[in-house]
């Protein structure tokens, strides 16, 4: 449990009371009670009010409003408020400005605008948590911390190309090592002094926004930012440990967010929170995929929801409307795959600059009688409901989809062959096959183990790290399914090359080789011809995108090329391995595909969901002390008939008992509990 | 009169003398006089060549000009040629150069390139109008002072960043009101001393072209801009009024320009000019509308045609020629909402640089043989034989639409909730649909005086300033109509939420409250369901982009949604209120919906065209001493039958009696007087 | 001979041995031998290895990579190394880094890297040419020079803006000369000394990549740019000559590059060499054109192939992979037209940085047994077989077409007419008609002497240049045809207007007038009606972009225009003056139109093709000592019959003879050997 004093799913989220005059408070807590709102996140933003110079801190109103929402049954959420410096920092101290990737000094304004390796700001940020921490450690009414806000953004100034050469001393040791890391015999870049090396942005080996001359200087300039961030996060984290080392902190994260390593983070959150704001047309399986990962970076231990719109947003282009229903679907959509809170940004909408049209509990109207209150209202009772019988439940997997972000990043910076590959959708077309099976999917990085799990799927795994290809043999050896695709097994982590033929350190595991890669035309198709076609499957499928022109080295084709000069040779392969088998899907091929492979896969291996594939109709399972729940999710906006397997469950919202079918309203959903795990 | 020493309608242009050798001008001379040409505008681009350094002024060049001129009978509207600065200055004074939206600081080039708060612009420029006033004073030959040139582009550097603390300070009088302004307690941007504030721009608060963190920051940024700018034409208004202060000045605006508000600079021009570019597919309507709005900034007050081209532009994508009869046609489109004057630029095509390819009445084959200089030379003959019977005759308006910079800089830099929407665009489609049914329209501001009206329609009107609610409602309570859209009563002036319900301070005058704003995608469509049809008109319509979700509260819904959650909801409403009606626009309509719109408004009000409504025939009338002179304009490629109403007039080209009807030649024009107001 | 050492096509490409381990050069050796490879340029980007500091060169690599080579046959192109600079130097000498075109001081990074007019520049890559000329002056296996590497690249820094100052006081003498040639009377740009102008880029009078105020600068400064690096060139080119003034030097061009005046720059080059990169979209004919234009820079003296890939890319959008026979296919392409090498990008595949999926005959996988390595070696066996059969044999054309960079530059800057003018598309236009004809044609600069021609095409001839007007008219009068086309005779070379009427100095040799130019729409046509149609020729053909208005003036009308307001006009003319004939396309007509236009011409002429036209399948002959070789090029993936002339030829790879007709197989190459020249 996240903090056992409020033992429930906890229901809030960002709340702004300094932001407004006095007489607007009392009704705030007259309508968080309303809506069943038990937690608040406080002092996001607040650096420059607390904060009016090098030595003076301001907190009473914090103290107060701590007190006022305690007194009032709602807990505090505490972040340290150094997402943003006030602009006297910025005026007196211009080292605590970025540079941009464009090279420009900055100016004051915005927010997550600090250098992060800034001294001052790493002077007056961990400061500034040592304070509240010192302040707070005994009120009662602290829940965990939040240290500062949606760390990200990077900074090329030259207190960050100092911090870089440091970082690479530590990683490399010599010039040599860096030299040939980075293969700097290529265009003339060999470096005789620590002090050559500078950031590279547009000003000197990148440009376009990600594009680069020297992969592998950018590549550990992305390490390195992760890595400086993380540092400033950590520097807080610390200070605050000293103070309340039984106390949780977190920091929110943002799912796919590309520039920090996650996997890396997680390790020094004590919980994981994040952010989530899906477009209008982000797909439903999406969302889920991001919350198996949020969920996955500490290896299946629950998480908070920590941020999420009641209605529209503003920053995106078209801010429709969630429609009704949707709000409480995609709530417990979170709840399904781990979340543990449901929390909003934010309790009240703000009444000018650029987030004033960004949807909140309390609308500009500022009373209860509005359909968006109603909704949030209406779940806050149900969530007081269920209690604490969801918390610490787990969801159980036996498929993990790989995801990295390091090779993604080697993905992203790669010059060629093809700039249509983008690895998260990639990796998101086979998340998306089996969620349409509702096969329960864990998202892990390279770190996990992978003995519990009798399938393993690793897209585009471009990337292979040290001892990750012995990994896999081990897996597959003892009986396990791993499969993998084209523009897999190239460069180790240095974004250098395993020579000898593609996919390298996999070949052996894969027994493949693949002699080519050719890169189709946006409008290009090939075919996937099946040897045998899988059970009530196609007998062909269209492919593109990359099609790798591979030999079989052990390997037994399972589908062939249609098309093109390279029509009949392999496109998709099983390599018996041990006692188990290696698969490689040598293109991107089109979702049907995908689909009856999965099926296949999970058939092999036995496994099956409890609920009948339905469109529309999602499912996810959590299990807690041998009793699991059964999230059915309808997102379509008419009522669906879920199939459920023999068994009887309790209908926990209802409370009645069903079997056989249940009916999911539109937009609905039906939580299921049964004893068997 | 604009001034009464040339009573008829002027006729000339941009002339350039200085860049021809001597033997060029007498040709110059031949040819003005053979396409009617009896107005000059001189000096606008020749400070360079006037003043070679500080203190040494060669204006020799200048007095040959004018008297040559005046001694054929051409008079001089006379430029102060501060519109770009000499590149010596730029190179001893720094100063005078902008720092661009990107913070880069400029270097010589251009034009409209000084900064407006620059020491050395604002000693310089005024000293350069006073010495061409003292001058000028008494010659004979000038007819009007034009100041600069298109006044526009921002600057971001020191000099204005001081500007701009000054300007805040003017404003606000203490950093408390300019921080709950702001709402600066949103992402800690408390400000405590008055020099942390910077400008707003993409080292900052900005980004792509005009997305900002802080619509209040920016919004006020805008406004000194527009404030320093006009500080500058002031500076030289002053220095000129003190040697000539019966000559009128002015300087050439540009329609819908967004950077400037023009009506706050109206009130320190004598006379409204501006240049005329539409581009091939700008609707007639909207070029209709841009005069009317011009003429709306004094009031209706007549205006200059200071430019157009006489064929083509060379600054456009794809600079097609004016079709034959096109520049006749377009020119007496001015005459009929309002311009005294028909100008060109330019009389003689420039030899070199980026306006080669612009089009003048002397072509580079540089005779009299051509078509341009036929169809000028025809039309100077016409407006000579027009004399001054059109001089100073007025637009006569009963239906109004406000427009308001401020409120479209406000929409412009709202995150959120859509991106579609474009104040201009919105505003256009309202006059549109009265263009269609020939109903004559004032473009007004929200100054103006609304006694005079039957019909105000007020498109998106975000922004409500202080009073503006309570003018409106006088307005209607005495008999008005009043019409308004989704999106409107969002904010005051500072940019801040009007708490408590949208649309704020109208909410009362409407009679409804908007609860929630649905931004639909692209290609999203709802419904306008008709609770009974107009006359003639459609049982629904559709319409998108935005839509408020309304309730009556006391108005009547006229029609509702027909699609989505929200079907039954009212989409059009109408409030009687007091002796007059205001209604509610909810979402953004088909055309046609505008139309059958109008034309119920305009028949409750008794408004009638004089002529019945045709495709591609526009009508606008004048009126002076009891003569109202229709303007019958054929914008399509045939021949046009207008049906008149009973009566009879006098075709003032023709000079023949018409009823009934009259034909309007393709492209034509007819001009029917009429002693009936 | 390019150098007689090596009497045959030269078979090889880029060898970088000094990003290898010692074990790997054995390889190398082994499979160059495998694939016929008789030549590697070496040493292209390793300034950085060579030199650590200003006075230590380290080239013991290179001796023995020569020797290693040498010993086994294979013989050096070697280049000086200088296309990028090191970090060091960089850090030492930042004068050496670039400033861009938005005024950024750039940082070390990328390639091609160096300010053209850097101090430092300028002593250390002359220097190390020096060096390196000094050392291998005698090594018999040095075949050639290779100066830096594709040039290019424009810098805007302080030492560029003094150096720009110089140049122009050399070109002009005095500041009224540039002030006129510049026409800077308009927009107040006098110069009243040579310190007040500043290089025209974003910060001055430059934008969007292109666009600008002053195109006589902005001329002027592509012009200054293109000689600096020329000089940056020659400075090399000294050294290395001081000491091996027989063996020839070059540096690789880049085709149509558009920043460089190769014409200019091919004067000071032994021996034309260029890199080959078409993209997969690329038309055929372009690529032939492109090697047209190369052959023409030194009027038909053969050239280089210096790069191509033997399979893929890495830096376009979509890599595709040649096709199997493509890379020999358009090998033979190249010399066909006029080639002597066919030389790889790269010989073995780099495994870092940005190139590293970038082709080459030895890829990753590091062996012989590839389908590419297969592909390359088959090529070098049948290229040794052709031994010195082709070399120094002659294209021999009886068309020109005349390209111009400087033509080229001040339509680039135009502002106006019309955006869609894309002089290249143009110029390709015309090519690709006589390309299907199977006519050879010569791309020829303006300063080529025409007498040798029959027909002389200069499509879009916007600048005129002094003279050339003169030796077109004496072209035509002695019996040649000439054709151009619209927005031709517009300018002089300092993109000043010819006055009087377009096409200024052209129109008495076209006896034509044309009094103005209407730019279409991207989707508007117009027409070309025939006053009789060509034989089998259409009665009529879609034109579009610019339409000239032009009246006869002696010209007869062979087309008019079928619509719009200028239906009727005159669209294509033809002019008798003195014993030739002068053609003019007043508009951009649709292909079908110059195809049926080409063929008319050429009849005129007697100028027949030796293989009946044939779609997809590209002839182009070369001839030597009275021997014509005929390549026949089939670009489809079907096989041809391609119908000969009545002679007999012998079909120099299978060694048949043959007559009638002969097969030439899906993108396979037939040579036919015939000693009637």
């Amino acid at each position: 449990m996240i903090n056992e004093k409020l033992p429930k799913i906890w229901y809030g989220g960002d709340y702004n009371p300094e932001q407004w005059d006095a007489d607007v408070w009392a009704e705030d807590i007259r309508m968080f009670k309303l809506a069943g709102i038990d937690v608040a996140t406080l002092n996001v933003f607040s650096w420059a009010l607390n904060q009016p110079d090098e030595n003076t801190y301001n907190l009473e109103w914090l103290d107060e409003t701590i007190d006022r929402l305690y007194q009032n049954g709602i807990y505090t959420c505490l972040a340290t408020s150094t997402g943003a410096h006030p602009a006297w920092m910025a005026k007196r101290y211009p080292d605590i400005l970025r540079v941009d990737a464009q090279g420009r000094k900055r100016r004051f304004g915005g927010r997550h605008n600090s250098c992060p390796n800034s001294p001052t700001y790493r002077l007056y940020a961990p400061r500034m948590a040592a304070k509240l921490a010192e302040r707070y450690k005994d009120h009662p009414g602290v829940l965990i911390w939040h240290v500062s806000n949606e760390f990200g953004g990077y900074c090329y100034c030259d207190n960050c190309a100092a911090g870089f050469r440091t970082w690479l001393q530590d990683r490399y040791g010599t010039l040599d090592a860096l030299n040939k890391a980075w293969n700097t015999r290529f265009w003339s870049h060999h470096f005789y002094d620590w002090e050559e090396i500078v950031p590279p942005n547009e000003l000197s080996e990148e440009w376009g926004g990600g594009r680069t001359n020297f992969q592998g200087i950018s590549l550990d300039y992305r390490r390195f930012m992760s890595d400086s961030l993380l540092e400033c996060y950590k520097l807080e984290y610390d200070e605050i440990k000293k103070h309340t080392p039984h106390l949780p902190v977190t920091t929110n994260l943002m799912g796919t967010y590309p520039e920090l390593d996650y996997f890396k983070w997680a390790k020094h959150l004590d919980v994981i929170s994040w952010d989530n704001y899906p477009s209008l047309d982000t797909p439903v399986s999406y969302t889920a995929m991001v919350h198996d990962l949020m969920r996955g970076l500490k290896q299946g231990q629950p998480f908070m929801l920590m941020e999420q719109t009641p209605s529209q947003q503003n920053w995106q282009p078209y801010n429709s409307l969630k429609r009704p229903g949707v709000m409480r679907l995609w709530s417990y959509q979170a709840v399904a795959r781990g979340a543990d809170t449901v929390m909003f940004f934010q309790l009240r909408r703000s009444v000018g600059a650029c987030e004033k049209f960004h949807g909140a509990v309390i609308e500009h109207a500022g009373h209860e009688h509005t359909r968006v209150f109603r909704e949030c209202a209406a779940l806050g009772k149900e969530l007081q409901k269920l209690s604490d019988r969801i918390l610490d439940a787990r969801v159980q997997a036996k498929v993990a989809i790989v995801f990295d972000w390091e090779n993604r990043w080697g993905i992203d910076l790669s010059s060629g062959p093809t700039v249509a590959l983008d690895y998260v959708k990639e990796v998101h077309k086979y998340y998306d096959a089996l969620f349409k099976l509702n096969i329960q999917v864990d998202m892990v990085g390279v770190e996990q183990d992978l003995s519990g799990y009798d399938i393993v799927i690793a897209p585009v795994l471009y990337m292979v790290k040290d001892g990750y290809a012995q990994k896999l043999e081990a897996f597959v050896q003892t009986g396990g399914t791993f499969l993998t695709t084209f523009f897999s097994g190239i460069v180790n982590e240095a974004d250098l090359v395993t020579l000898g033929g593609y996919p390298g350190e996999l070949r052996e595991l894969l027994g493949i080789w693949a002699e080519e890669i050719d890169a189709l035309l946006p409008e290009q198709r090939n075919q996937l011809v099946m040897k045998q076609p899988f059970k009530s499957g196609q007998q062909a499928y269209e492919c593109g995108m990359l099609c790798d022109l591979i030999h079989l080295e052990g390997a037994e084709a399972v589908a062939e090329y249609g098309m093109d000069f390279y029509k009949g040779m392999p496109a998709v392969t099983k390599h018996a391995y041990g006692k188990g088998t290696a698969w490689y899907v040598a293109t991107s091929p089109e979702p049907a595909f995908l689909t009856d492979l999965m099926n296949e896969l999970c058939a092999e291996k036995g496994i099956q969901p409890v609920v009948k594939p339905t469109d529309g109709l999602e499912v996810s399972s959590r299990t807690k002390s041998g009793e699991t729940i059964h999230f059915l999710l309808n997102h379509r906006a008419e009522p669906v008939t879920a199939e459920l397997d023999g068994n009887a469950y309790m209908d926990m919202l209802s409370e009645q008992t069903v079997a056989g079918s249940v009916e999911v309203p539109a937009r609905g959903v039906v939580l299921l509990a049964s004893s068997q795990a």
